[in-house]
C-alpha cells in the first residue's frame, strides 16, 4: 500500500479531507450517513473531476478501494473523537490546508505524469486540491467558500508554479519539491487566515 | 427495444423517474420546457455519471435515443393526466421509489459486467439510483432530499448487499435476483417513510 | 490560431462568455480570482461537459491551453474597460446571447463529426450553450437562469433544428449555415427578450 512517496501523499490528503468532510457536515447537522457521504465527496471530489476532464477512468477511487475502507475508518474516528477535540475550529481548519497542499501536489504530479502543458498542469494541481471543498459546498447549498473570504485557490496556483519552478528549472529531488510545496501551501493558509488577507471585491 | 430483462428494467426506471421529475418541476412552477429538462435530468442523471465515472462513453442516453423520446412523451403524458391524479405526493413518492429500485439494479449489474469490485459495484448501483435526485435537487436549488430526513441512499447500499450475496454466494438466477432487489427496495422505501425512520443527526 | 471558421467560432464563443461572466461575478461581488474563476467556468464549462459526455477527453481547453490565455485577458479587459460601459445590462445580454449562438453550433458540429444521432447533435449544440451558464449560477447559488424567466434552451434547440435541415436537407454550404444559425439564435434571443416572450408556468 505504501509503496511509494505519492501513494503516501494521497493517503495523508485522503484522511485530511476525509476529516473536514465530518466535520462540516455534522456543523450543518446532517444525520450519520449524510456526514460519511460529505466525508468521501470532500475526499474523492476534486481526484474524480481530474480524472473524468483527463478522460482517466475508471477514476481513482473505483481502481482502489482501500481508498473507500480509509475514507469510512477516519470518518466514524472522526465522528466518535471529536468531543475530545477543544478547538474544533481550528482543526477543522489545520486539516483542510493540509489536504489542500497534499492534493495539490497529486494533481500537479499527475498532469506532468500525463505531459500536459505545464499551465495545465497547475489548473489540474488546484482542481484536485479545492473541487472537493466545491462539491461540498453545492451539495449543502451554500455558495462555495472558495469564493468567499479569503486567498484559497490561489495559493494553489502560487504552489503549482513553485512546484514546476523547483522541478523544471531548478532540477530539485521530485520528493524533496512534494515535501516543500506541501509545506509551502499550508504555511501559506495559516498566513493568509491569520493575518485576514484577501483580494480586493470588484463592484460593479 | 424489449430484447432482454435489463431493458426493460431500464426503460421502467426512465418511465418512472421521468414522472417523478417532472412533478417536483412543476411543484416548483417551472415553465413547461424547463419542467421537461428537470424530467430528462432526473431521469438519466444517475446513468450518466455513472458512465462518466467509468469511462464507458459517450454516455448511455446518447447511444439510445428512444430513452429521450420515451422521457419526452412520459413527460408530457403525466403534464397532461396530473388533474385526474387526486393523492398526487403519494403517486410522486411511489414512482421515486420504484425508479429507485430499478435504476439501482441497473447500476449493481453494470459494475458487476465491468469486473469491478463489488464493494464498487454497491457504491455504482447507488450512484445510478440516487444522483438523478441529487442533480434535480441541487439545479432546483434546495439542500438534496438524500441529506434531509428520511433514510435513502442506505436503502441502496442495503439492496446492493443482498443482491451481491444472492448473485454470488447463494447462486440465485440474475432475473430473480434483480425481482427480488427492486421489491426489497421499494418495500423497505415505503417501510421507511410509513413508519418515518430516520438515523439520528449529528450535532456540533 | 485561426486556421478555419470553426476555430474563430470557438474563439469568439470563448471571448463572449468570459466577458458575460466576468460581469456576472462583479454583479455578485466575487473577489478579482473569483471572477476570474466564474468567467473561465462560463466560458469553457459547456464544452467540458459536452466533452466528458461523448468521451472526448482530455477535455478541449486542456488541450489548447491558448483558451485559457484568451479568457485570462478577455476579462481583465472587461474588469477594466467596465467603467466605459453605459448600458453594461443590455451589453451583458448581447455577450451572453452571441456566446450561445457560436457555442451552440460549435456543439452541434462536434456532434455531427463524432457521428451521433441528429437528435443527439441538438442536444449537444444545447449543452455546449447553455451549460457555462448553469454551472456559473449553480457556484454562485442562485436558481439557474435556464429555469427563470425567458425562453432560453428553447432558441438553442430550435437554431439545431435549422442546422441539420440547412446542411442535410438543403445542402447548405457548412459555413454558411453556420453563420445563418448564429445570427437566428442571437435574433431569437432578442425578440424573445424585447418581446418579454415565456412559456406558461405549470401549477401543481
Amino acid at each position: 500500500m505504501f509503496s511509494n512517496t505519492s501513494e503516501i501523499i494521497e493517503i495523508l490528503g485522503t484522511i485530511a479531507f476525509a476529516i473536514s468532510g465530518t466535520f462540516s457536515a455534522m456543523q450543518r447537522k446532517l444525520d450519520v450517513f449524510g456526514v460519511l457521504i460529505i466525508a468521501f465527496v470532500t475526499s474523492v471530489g476534486g481526484g474524480t473531476i481530474r480524472d473524468m476532464l483527463i478522460g482517466d477512468t475508471p477514476v481513482a477511487w473505483m481502481r482502489d478501494v482501500q481508498v473507500c475502507l480509509v475514507i469510512l475508518v477516519t470518518s466514524i474516528a472522526a465522528i466518535i473523537f471529536k468531543t475530545y477535540i477543544r478547538k474544533l475550529k481550528v482543526t477543522l481548519f489545520l486539516f483542510d490546508s493540509l489536504g489542500l497542499g497534499l492534493f495539490t501536489v497529486v494533481g500537479l504530479q499527475k498532469g506532468i505524469n500525463f505531459g500536459l502543458n505545464p499551465g495545465i498542469c497547475i489548473a489540474l494541481g488546484t482542481i484536485t486540491g479545492c473541487f472537493g471543498g466545491i462539491i461540498r459546498d453545492i451539495l449543502l447549498n451554500t455558495i462555495p467558500l472558495i469564493f468567499r473570504r479569503e486567498i484559497y485557490a490561489t495559493v494553489c496556483i502560487f504552489g503549482g508554479v513553485v512546484y514546476l519552478l523547483l522541478l523544471l528549472r531548478f532540477n530539485v529531488n521530485t520528493d524533496v519539491s512534494k515535501f516543500l510545496v506541501i509545506a509551502l501551501i499550508v504555511a501559506t493558509r495559516i498566513i493568509v487566515v491569520q493575518k485576514r488577507l484577501s483580494f480586493p471585491r470588484m463592484r460593479y
